[in-house]
């Protein structure tokens, strides 16, 4: 027995399932939960069910959004012929921050893993092929995670696309800008010899 | 703007304002919500709820408790004549774990603190002096934490208790249980040195 009372007890297990969120850490958020004032407790709770029910997959791109259809599917200044070809709602973010493009996304939410026994109809792959029926999309940019799960995912889905005649490319590999070169792993110098530019 | 949809921005900034949790693990963290299946994501807005309604202050020692009285103060097998009195609920838990001490507790709920505006009404030093009224406990353990507030609250506290005829000591200071002497700072050093103990 931890010797905390049963409710601060179930509070507790209730964070420590949380990821990242060790014995400790949750010890301490509960303690905060029992500190907080009764609106902000109420106005926590409420966000969460708030949030679960009103956040769904854009009907287009998969990616999360409170209506119908994303803000980026939807805007009438992006361009509808490219297509970035993601994991996860949060490398949607990433590319947003760089402010560089501006074309339309699609969300796998996940990539296909065997091991895990996640297979290509477990993730949106053929909400993506939907996209490409008619002749608006030109071009397919993979960007899924650098990993053996996002390349097998990647090439897996330019074999299927590459037949309907759209041209599909991939996030190019090298060293990262501010890295040291003494740190980088081989796999990354090889692809960064093998991805070299003439200057 | 983040780039994520309002509801779940919201859900992030909720996230965001508990202790020692970022932007990037508040993110995590309410991915994980959303991805929680809906009996999993009721009982943890629920635990949260329930605990904060039935979760109250003993009416003895001010401990946290589910009921009226804490396990502690309810149990027969406690000596009644010792109360150790500590700044945090959790102290009490740090205490109970050595299985050492089998006297009843008193939590503070905080340490006097002008600096903070916690002044020795705000904490629970009026419901420690009504338990001194009858003749049942002969000694009070001070063991707030080894700082200027908790020693100065501890002071404060054994001016308060001395006239009533009730005997105060104060926890051992000293290098602690297999640390090296090393990286021991000074004034631990002097205290360890003040409270040495003949072999």
């Amino acid at each position: 027995m931890s010797g905390f009372t049963p409710s601060l007890e179930k509070l507790i297990e209730q964070f420590a399932r949380l990821p990242s969120v060790g014995r400790k850490s949750a010890q301490r958020l509960a303690f905060y939960m029992l500190s907080m004032s009764d609106e902000d407790a109420q106005k926590f709770t409420d966000t969460i069910l708030t949030a679960r029910s009103s956040i769904k997959r854009c009907s287009v791109c998969c990616n999360l959004t409170d209506g119908e259809i994303c803000s980026v599917c939807s805007s009438p200044s992006r361009d509808k012929s490219t297509i970035c070809v993601v994991e996860d709602p949060r490398d949607v973010i990433a590319l947003e921050r760089t402010h560089e493009y501006n074309g339309l996304y699609h969300v796998l939410h996940g990539v296909i893993s065997p091991m895990n026994d996640i297979n290509p109809e477990d993730i949106c792959i053929k909400e993506l092929l939907l996209r490409l029926s008619d002749d608006t999309v030109k071009e397919i940019i993979m960007a899924t995670n650098p990993t053996v799960e996002g390349e097998a995912t990647s090439m897996y889905i330019s074999r299927l696309i590459k037949p309907l005649g759209v041209n599909v490319s991939r996030l190019a590999y090298g060293v990262p800008v501010g890295a040291d070169l003494e740190y980088a792993d081989e796999f990354t110098l090889i692809r960064a010899l093998e991805g070299r530019n003439e200057l």
